[in-house]
């Protein structure tokens, strides 16, 4: 089973010149996805994490069972507005303008060795925003890990030297 | 282990009247997080689904661990605009006007058992809808999985009554 063969990408999505990478057949399909979240777990496994956090929505998709088959916790990050308890936010550019991410501040990471879950490292502003946010909250991000790296996007740089960066596939 | 202790009320979120019940918390904590995990599996797995479906975004963090435990399917369901693929669209009502919800057309889900996944049954319109986006997809419905019921709100009487409809707490 090879899960790319799943993998569909739709020329100018969400805008033009947009290759829009859309994981979610590979889901539709459980031998593949099987084949995803094994290879995953095997990468993040040797960090030995404590918690797993991944940006909303797609993020969540596969954050949530990483989480499970180790048994550590798993703390969501939200768009503006979703969260009800007391939050930490942290701001990040988009290529038009700029959005918002934010974390409950009782996330129960303090001291704790979190990786950073996504399905696709673009720019990396998503995700740095992230690992800002786990380390507010006083946590040390040991990894970051992608279904797919867009490498000619330079996301990479953005993130911590000190971390694992790793994807299954490049492109 | 009482995953019901990490569960946190916040009132008057998102508007004022409403009592919002803020799951995350018990995520965070892994230990509650498996008792919960542990309690869905065990009620959806003699319905012998093929596949999960769940709403955007909660719905996400609690259907992607229990289709990768069974081995089965995942297809979420998403808010306008999101999807690229060809996609089935469902219009539902909240208290004040209407929403719409996604899915895309080539799910796997032709003749398949679909249990469908969110963290709160209040309302209901929100899994009525994907439970005929499921019905579109020509996907039989077999039951409907929450962390929390919500009685007095009556979501249990908009589901189809020829599928099992199952909580871990009923408030």
């Amino acid at each position: 089973m090879e899960w790319t063969k799943w993998l569909r990408e739709i020329p100018d999505f969400p805008q033009p010149g947009i290759l829009f990478r859309d994981v979610l057949p590979i889901m539709a399909h459980n031998d593949a996805w099987q084949e995803v979240l094994d290879g995953l777990e095997q990468r993040i496994k040797p960090l030995a994490p404590d918690a797993i956090m991944a940006p909303e929505a797609r993020g969540f998709l596969i954050a949530a069972p990483l989480a499970d088959r180790l048994k550590i916790g798993l703390v969501p990050v939200r768009k503006p507005g979703k969260l009800p308890a007391p939050i930490l936010s942290e701001t990040y550019s988009l290529e038009y303008g700029e959005n918002q991410l934010e974390v409950e501040r009782d996330s129960n990471l303090a001291g704790k060795r979190v990786v950073i879950v996504d399905d696709v490292l673009a720019t990396g502003g998503t995700v740095a925003a992230t690992s800002r946010l786990a380390s507010r909250l006083s946590a040390t991000v040991v990894g970051f890990a992608f279904l797919i790296e867009l490498a000619s996007l330079g996301g990479r740089s953005r993130l911590d030297a000190n971390a694992l960066v790793t994807s299954l596939l490049t492109l």
